[in-house]
């Protein structure tokens, strides 16, 4: 009855409409969100772009492609799995195990993996389930109970699991904070310059207000509480109503890490002026020199010694499978610690997360491996340190021959890495010495920066990002690049590509 | 150097603050996004949450937990294997060689799987490399190219891989659709009503205007085009700009599937106004009666027969690896392919892609493994066949028992089921019949069909949503169910509570 009716009808109507109506015009510029397309996120943006056209035209021409190099090398992203880090066999072996359960029914296939393999798989299928079934949309709770009790053992100090959100990597946890808290343009936040564009990104598209408070390169790219102050209160005159205090710590782009004086600082600030602390620590791992101290260990302290001051702080603390030794990118493992907000906001929070329905369960399961490691006298522990041990090196070795190379470099200066993944050199061009620098990049209308970084993509294959994508003080000119490339030639180009651009430019 | 100094510094500073300041409250409704707050989401909503304190309570009190049941039946969210559905050995095989590619240097291990599962693994893995690795953010190009063949061979019509948005789930491509659409308050989303709330909830969170247009009941939960159009005018009237028409098929909740004189309608009123088409297609495999015709079908159709008036529809078709024979909800697989948007829209919606960096990229694997099956002839496709058969069937038959059950319930009618994963019963209560009932529910400030829901979980432990969460004409009142728990106790159980609960209201 139903398809004679419908038949019926639509057939004159779909013959009517035939005759008569003008189509209209596609989309254009005008007829979409403002946000969505003002927004920037340089760590993907014209020069990775190009650096894939290039890619895709050395694999397409191999013998003709005309460029001094055969490959890309991609240090303009944190994605070491894209290089050559191997990923850790006990993560793998375990979630292998996960996606196929029916190994641990195999006594062929079972007997090929560690026991402690097979018996976390039982335990992390035990409160999952399949692990193709939708969780909690605050994540796993055997998970989150897991992760709660690395945070205790971490800081000295209890963390609870209903405290902690598993995410989708760490900028899903950004984005859900971002958006809960702009409550209009007057919303203020305030992030580090440079930073991690995710950041601008992400206010731009709540169409919220950045307000970036410098990191000072003379010391350490460490933070400047007074400037953070002054920013506040101007602003607040302003009527910016500052909502949220953006920390990066180890610092990306810049591979700084805190000391406890100065997080103590910024939780001052966050206390007395009653700011959102937003402690994105997801390179916790990556220490090269001193030692990581996390924002929630800091304020428990300050919780215990003055209540009256600092049990009000609310903080947000976030971690992801992405880097560390896991270095597992594409797996979208994250979670968030929320300190003292209040159970509406916690609510809020749950809604946004229930909307996305569930954190990819591999990834939730991967967090619960990466912060819960074999221990010594399981039978994985051997391999899983070997291969943490030798990934540590590596990096830290890397990290210092590029340190070393960019020493080196005519008009190149560079803090020593001390955490993440990432270096931050500072190109020292001005107008005087390098006229004709500037004169080119003005013809061509990129950032002096943005044209070093062409050159250099164009001449040697590496691809890095210009410090104008992170933000940098006025006149000054930087770049980032990871240290995660395996190898020393390409680390020998560059210094050659470097001294040559300065020969055909500095005057 | 720097540790001094900042040691200093801080030291004094830690102290005065210490000493003065007064810390600030913690953040009330009032500071967070208004948008953030109202947003609703049935789905997961108050009687889901309920449903999980009572499955607590029956866990941790299982001798004495004092209700008439022993365990919580799953009906308010389509996530098949929460419950019984045991994940396809293909998929499965597959993903435990990406996760685990050891596997395939390993005799031992690799002798136990499929050839097929290891030449599959192989050629996904050669072109993303280790899954821990971000892909492109659009999604990995083998993956995109294979699904632009499935929907070519799908079709009958060619698909561009260029098109296609690898993405986690279907849910974040609505967000990213809804966001780029939203410009501002008069940004006017058509979405049938009774709808799915992921809609109303992304067009709540983007501040734009939810325009319901009401799916005819008596005519299999089909559309009305007279109805769009008559809504289109009278809102463009209201300076509402109406930006997209979206359409679930096969329906959620309704679980009806349209005909093709009805899909060639909704296109045509897209072609006439220049609204932007959203077809929510992720139900296309779970088809029981009738068939599944594409949106991108048919218009493929209607460009070659009349491209002047076809060629500028702008259509969006959502699937994803929830659903289907897959059902894998927490793998967070899906797509997204974009016909007749301008590069600018496609290359805004790339940079929101980047800003999430990478959807998992085990999930785009499993969207290959759903879109491209073991063929006849391959190891895995007599496994393959039979498990996809065993599924359809179960789910068939229970769609069949549910239904047939509900129609022999008092005052209870229900569409037959055609496609999906639920069925939309009519309660016909009304004030006169059932004067108690509106009564108790007005004096416990929930709806009509809320409190039905309220009471069949408190008496049978069974968890469905109140049809008004999905939203329905005024005054009638219906419940979504899935028909995924197995068996057919609770089936018995529900219909006996029916029955007691007509009883005790009906006067």
């Amino acid at each position: 009855m139903m398809i004679s009716r419908v038949s019926k009808k639509s057939a004159t109507q779909f013959m009517r409409t035939l005759a008569s109506f003008t189509p209209a015009k596609p989309l254009h510029a005008r007829d979409l969100n403002k946000q969505t397309i003002e927004a920037k996120y340089a760590v993907r943006g014209r020069i990775p772009i190009r650096a894939e056209e290039i890619k895709h035209h050395l694999q397409t021409n191999p013998e003709s492609h005309g460029f001094k190099f055969d490959k890309i090398i991609n240090a303009n992203i944190g994605n070491p799995q894209q290089l050559d880090q191997k990923p850790l066999t006990w993560y793998r072996q375990v979630l292998s195990v996960l996606q196929y359960p029916d190994i641990l029914e195999s006594e062929e296939l079972s007997k090929s993996y560690p026991k402690d393999v097979l018996t976390r798989a039982k335990n992390i299928l035990s409160s999952t389930g399949s692990i193709g079934a939708y969780s909690h949309s605050q994540g796993d709770q055997y998970i989150r109970k897991s992760v709660a009790k690395f945070i205790s053992q971490r800081d000295g100090h209890p963390a609870n699991a209903n405290d902690i959100f598993l995410t989708a990597g760490a900028s899903s946890a950004v984005s859900y904070l971002l958006q809960i808290l702009s409550v209009d343009k007057n919303s203020g936040f305030l992030i580090p310059i440079p930073q991690y564009p995710l950041y601008t990104a992400s206010i731009a598209l709540n169409d919220a207000k950045p307000i970036g408070y410098f990191l000072d390169e003379s010391n350490n790219w460490s933070t400047n509480p007074e400037e953070i102050r002054s920013l506040i209160k101007e602003n607040s005159e302003k009527g910016i109503d500052i909502k949220c205090l953006v920390v990066i710590n180890p610092g990306n782009p810049t591979g700084s890490v805190l000391e406890k004086e100065d997080i103590k600082e910024l939780i001052d600030i966050a206390a007395e002026f009653g700011i959102v602390l937003i402690a994105d620590e997801v390179y916790q791992e990556n220490i090269f020199q001193g030692e990581f101290i996390s924002f929630k260990k800091v304020l428990s302290e300050l919780v215990i010694a003055r209540p009256d001051l600092y049990s009000n702080v609310q903080l947000a603390s976030l971690h992801s499978t992405s880097k560390g030794f896991s270095g597992e990118c594409g797996q979208r493992g994250g979670y968030m610690e929320l300190s003292g907000f209040t159970d509406g906001f916690k609510n809020v929070m749950l809604k946004l997360a229930s909307i996305n329905l569930s954190p990819v369960v591999s990834g939730q399961a991967l967090m619960e491996l990466m912060i819960n490691p074999p221990k010594q006298g399981d039978e994985s522990y051997a391999v899983y340190k070997q291969e943490v041990d030798e990934i540590y090196s590596a990096l830290k070795e890397r990290s210092e021959l590029l340190y070393n190379a960019f020493t080196t470099m005519t008009d190149v200066t560079c803090n020593k890495p001390q955490g993440a993944m990432y270096l931050f050199p500072r190109l020292h061009f001005n107008k005087h010495g390098y006229a004709r620098l500037f004169q080119e990049a003005q013809d061509l209308g990129v950032e002096i920066d943005e044209f070093y970084c062409i050159q250099l993509l164009e001449n040697t294959g590496i691809c890095c990002v210009p410090g104008s994508g992170f933000g940098q003080v006025k006149d000054t000119y930087h770049l980032r690049t990871t240290f995660l490339a395996p190898g020393t030639e390409w680390i020998e180009n560059w210094r050659q590509f470097h001294e040559q651009f300065i020969k055909s430019y500095k005057s």
